[in-house]
């Protein structure tokens, strides 16, 4: 195993806890179960945090950034490679669409640049936004006619991941809201989709960020190509053929996170193909996770199911990425344990006590 | 027309505001199109205001109260009618749902009696609460023996809404998120749902806050000798005969808060019908709402078709009632607002002015 949090098994989510939350949400001044998914959201929060009143107030957002040789050679997106970098650049101003929702939030961003190809330096951060650097390599080699990356990169994004659960940890993050940047990176998040469900690549095939049929076809072709050229099925080993940098320092991220029983909010696709791939190295991440918003991708679906992160508290429709969706579930998280700690029992009020 | 609100016809939107922000919307560093409800939101809240920067920072939640005799004769709710003073007072503690999800928002919480039984004297606000004393009278008379109130309550009821409107516009109030408290509410809220929609009772009745099937089957009776009783079909007239104090007051808030272009969320299936009554009195009323959210009650989808008030923004299988989804969906609304002011444009990202 490559790096600490893949060796050592994470812990489990606390039930005693959790059970505790649910009787006590049950006793508030409400019908029983009349607030449903939020009531569920802070029963899964108190348990992945161990915690009897989950909290949310200190969030950050971490956005993973990479570029993808598919992208470079085989036109499997409307945007041109060169747009990931000026969107690093455009986080780091504060002025992209995550840096606005993040800081609506009342919640922190780190954009990591795992593998943005031809950003000379890195911008520096404004407004509540940090810039980390771990860069891998100036993006990965096409999956289409090779492997992505080779075992030793995809370890050193999955350290990179790793490394901002630390870095979570020690400022004292309650709740991380994941995403990525990445001009072509729903390839490989469909690549490594059909490969774990054992789908083909024309089933799951979306357009991403706005192709148009022709162009879904073309990108399903080019799947398809990856998909035959090689046969593993290890979830490390998909990774690396079939991986992006940002989807890899996910994967990290996400299981070191809930080794420091941070709750990890998942964005769309992309984040969800990740998830998938680190609910297959540990299938104890699962309560660790909590699905945000659905994606228009039609992968998404069986991502979802297979993740068992919940139901999507959001459902508008989003396509753009960067923890978009993520960003804005974050007052939902809160919501969930603001009643937990907030709410007067039912005997309180038919007591007459209030 | 018993109120102002009804007398002056409402101000258009601003189709030519709507048009720019939608336009500046598209040119932002994103795929068009890819905030989706999020970009249909923000021009929608800028069409209402007339602002081609629409805000929502100031946000207050209105809950009005009331009891329905119905509820005393016929039991058509799992909890006694005296629950709703308890709740008035618990909202005004603060501890109620919607006090620790409006505080949650950072929203102002405005609790209006138009109609509790067995309240005595008025629970003092605490916690930025504030309790507002309009009593029509001590509940309503039993709807489904005769008109639930006379039309003087109606017009009395519909003026406590428009004056809740009113102090908002005084006080600055961007957007008003509006809710209800009353046992056995949904019963005037089918009622009056099925006879503006034309629908049979058996058709639109559901749990509420939680009967079981022989209770729903009762309950549709109820609401069926209702509709029997009389054949008004004009909205004033439904109102008065089959309303309830709180569901009377929404609809002159409603009114009233779209003269002042102030943006009306709306909570689900009881603020619902009172939007269905508001957009027969006027049609145009319906470009100044929103849907928080979407209810479990079978007639919450005809509803949201009729006031075209949008897709619901909120999907949690709520059915507190209380305002607690529009207060849920605050949130979104800020973030809506803050894409089109705070976010770069493509030009700016390609032409690398960042």
């Amino acid at each position: 195993m490559p790096i600490a949090a893949l060796r050592a098994p994470l812990p489990d989510p606390a039930t005693d806890i959790a059970d505790a939350v649910r009787a006590r949400i049950d006793g508030l001044a409400k019908p029983p179960g009349s607030l449903a998914a939020l009531e569920t959201l802070a029963v899964r929060l108190a348990a992945a945090q161990g915690r009897s009143t989950p909290v949310a107030d200190r969030a950050r957002v971490v956005v993973f950034a990479g570029d993808h040789g598919v992208a470079r050679e085989e036109s499997v997106s409307p945007y041109p490679p060169e747009v990931t970098a000026s969107m690093v650049r455009t986080f780091a101003a504060g002025r992209a669409a995550v840096a606005v929702l993040a800081r609506q939030a009342g919640a922190e961003l780190e954009v990591v640049d795992v593998g943005v190809a031809g950003l000379t330096g890195l911008p520096p951060g404004t407004d509540g936004v940090r810039v980390v650097g771990a860069r891998v390599a100036e993006g990965t080699a096409n999956l289409a006619a090779g492997p992505a990356m080779t075992p030793a990169q995809r370890d050193e994004a999955l350290q990179a991941g790793a490394a901002a659960a630390d870095r979570a940890a020690a400022d004292g993050v309650q709740v991380l809201a994941l995403g990525e940047m990445g001009i072509g990176n729903t390839t490989p998040a469909t690549a490594i989709t059909c490969r774990l469900l054992g789908r083909p690549a024309e089933e799951l095939t979306g357009p991403g960020t706005g192709l148009d049929g022709a162009g879904v076809s073309h990108k399903a072709r080019v799947i398809q190509r990856a998909l035959d050229r090689t046969d593993v099925t290890g979830p490390l080993d998909v990774l690396a053929e079939l991986g992006g940098f940002e989807l890899v320092a996910l994967v990290g991220c996400m299981l070191q996170a809930a080794h420091h029983r941070i709750p990890v909010v998942l964005d769309g696709f992309i984040v969800g193909a990740s998830a998938l791939a680190a609910v297959r190295l540990d299938p104890r991440l699962r309560p660790y996770l909590v699905a945000a918003t659905r994606s228009a991708e039609p992968g998404h679906a069986a991502i979802l199911a297979a993740v068992d992160a919940g139901e999507p508290l959001l459902d508008l429709g989003l396509r753009l990425g960067e923890a978009s969706g993520a960003a804005l579930a974050l007052p939902l998280l809160r919501s969930a344990c603001a009643i937990v700690e907030g709410m007067a029992t039912l005997d309180d009020v038919l007591s007459g006590r209030i």
